[in-house]
C-alpha cells in the first residue's frame, strides 16, 4: 500500500469481491469513498484492466454497483470495475445553498472548479483522471489499461475525460450523457458556478466542443433511451452526433425504444457497454 | 381488471416492463405496493408463469427489482416476476413499539397473526398465497403455474408457503432462509407477538415442522453463504438439513463459501433459481 486505504466493506459477488474503501484525496482536500469490484482473476492475475464508472446526479459509488448488474459480466471478463462518488463531500465542503440536487454535493461534473467557494474542493476531473487511477494501480492488482464509462452527468464525465486525455484511455462509453452543458440547463448551472461567467472556458469541458478537436478517434458508444424525461432539454444526444459527423469521430449512437433514465436502462444495456470496453481493453 | 390497481411507476427493462401498482388488500386492509416484472413474451403470449419473491426484513418491494439482476434472465425465460412488499403498511398499521427493524413494519414474516394488536392487518400469509396470485391472475397474461422465492425472512416465506399449499406452486427455492423460527432470536420475537405464547400455534409456521408432515415432496433448492453473519444465531440451515433427511424430503442444500446476507449473494446465484424455476413451470 502506497496510499491509506481504509476497508469500509467487502462482499463476495460472483466469485469476485465488491469492496468499499475510504481514503484522503489530495486533490480534493477531503476524505473520499471509493468501491472497487475485483472479478475471480484478480486472485491469480496481477494486470488486469479497469473501468471506471462515474455515476449521475445524486449518486454515490453505491448506485452502480447496486443496481447495474454489471459484476456477473464482469467477472466473466476478468475486468475490474471503478465507481468513485460523485462530488466532494464532508464537512467544510461547500454545497449549493439551496442544498439542489442538481448543483454542489452530489453533482460535482468531473471537472476542476475555478471559482470560489467551490476551487478548493470541486476538483473532481484531477481525482478520478489523475489521483484515483494512480491509488486504484498502485494497490489493486491491475494494468494501467483503463476504460471510462458513466451515466448521465456521469457520462460526460466519462466523455470529457476520454476525449481530454488521449492515450489515457483505452475505450469509452456512456449511458444517457449529457452531451454538450454549454447548452443545457444543468450544464449552465454547474458551469456558471464552478467556471463562472466567462463562457469561453467552458468548452474545454464540453464533450461536443472538445470532439471538434479531438486528437484521438477513439470510438464512442452512447446508450440512450428514448423515453428519457431530460432527452429533448437536457440531454440532446443530437448534439453529439453532429459533432462528431462535423469531425469525422466515430460515434456509435444507439437509440433505445422505450427507455427511460434510470437504472433499469442501464442494466439492460450495460453487457453491451462491459464488451465493448473488454474487446479494447484485452490487447495487453 | 377486476379489481382496481393503481400503475404507480413504469420502466423498460430488459425488453420488457417493470411496473408497481398500488391496490386496496383486503386481506389486510390497507393499501399495498407490489412490483411485476412482465418479460418481453408478456406482449403475446397470455400464460406466463409467475415468480413470486418474497423479501426480507427491512424490505420493500424494491429491493429485489433493484438489486437482484433478475430481469436479464427472466426475460430470457419468460418469467413474470411479482415481488410484494414485507409487511401491512399505512395509517392505522400497528408497528413495535420500539420500531425495530425485525418486527412490525418491514416483519410481516408471511404469516397470519391472531393476537392483537396485529391481527387485523398481520394477515401477509393470505396476502401473498390467496389474494395476490389472484389479482395477478386476473389482470396480467400469465397461467396458474406459480414458484415462489425469498431470502432471509422471505427464505421462510417462501418454504411455508409452499409446504402448507400442496399444489399450489411447481417450485420453491430460498436465500439464506430463517429454516425454524421456533429456535432463533427472530422467530420468537415475531411469533410471540404475532401468535401468542402457546407454542404448539408455532409449528404451522415453521418449515422444519412443516417438512416433517409434507404431503408433496417439491424439491427444495437452498442458497447459504457461509460468511453471513446471521448463520450461526438466526438461520441454521442444518436443521432445515436435518428435517428434510428425516421426512426424506429432497432438498439441495448449496453452502457457498465466502457470501454474505447481501443481495451481492443473491445476484450471484439467482440465475440458477430462476432457471430451477423455469424448469419446473415450463410444462404447460
Amino acid at each position: 500500500m502506497t496510499m491509506s486505504l481504509e476497508l469500509l466493506s467487502s462482499n463476495k459477488s460472483f466469485g469476485g469481491w465488491h469492496k468499499r474503501y475510504r481514503h484522503r484525496a489530495r486533490s480534493l482536500d477531503c476524505d473520499m469513498t471509493f468501491a472497487v469490484y475485483l472479478p475471480p482473476q484478480a486472485e491469480a492475475r496481477s494486470d488486469l484492466p479497469v473501468l471506471y464508472w462515474l455515476s449521475g446526479l445524486t449518486c454515490t459509488d453505491e448506485n452502480f454497483m447496486q443496481k447495474a448488474g454489471a459484476q456477473r459480466l464482469a467477472a466473466e471478463l476478468g475486468l475490474v470495475l471503478v465507481a468513485p462518488d460523485t462530488s466532494p463531500r464532508g464537512e467544510g465542503v461547500p454545497d449549493d445553498p439551496d442544498k439542489a440536487w442538481d448543483f454542489g454535493l452530489g453533482a460535482g461534473f468531473y471537472i476542476n472548479a475555478t471559482q470560489q467557494p467551490w476551487a478548493r474542493h470541486y476538483r473532481m476531473h484531477d481525482y478520478v483522471v489523475e489521483e484515483l487511477p494512480a491509488l486504484i494501480e498502485a494497490n489493486f492488482p491491475v494494468s494501467d489499461r483503463r476504460g471510462v464509462s458513466g451515466h448521465s452527468m456521469g457520462g460526460h464525465g466519462a466523455l470529457i475525460c476520454a476525449l481530454r486525455h488521449p492515450g489515457r484511455y483505452r475505450s469509452v462509453s456512456a449511458f444517457s450523457p449529457i452531451v454538450n452543458p454549454l447548452d443545457c440547463p444543468w450544464g449552465h448551472k454547474a458551469f456558471s458556478n464552478y467556471l463562472g461567467e466567462d463562457r469561453s472556458t467552458w468548452a474545454e469541458w464540453d464533450a461536443c466542443a472538445l470532439l471538434a478537436k479531438a486528437e484521438e478517434r477513439l470510438p464512442l458508444l452512447v446508450d440512450q433511451g428514448e423515453q428519457d424525461s431530460f432527452l429533448t432539454e437536457q440531454l440532446k444526444p443530437q448534439a453529439l452526433q453532429r459533432a462528431a459527423e462535423a469531425a469525422g469521430h466515430p460515434l456509435e449512437l444507439r437509440l433505445q425504444p422505450g427507455y427511460d433514465h434510470s437504472y433499469f436502462f442501464v442494466a439492460s444495456f450495460i453487457d453491451d457497454h462491459l464488451r465493448h470496453h473488454a474487446a479494447a481493453l484485452s490487447t495487453p
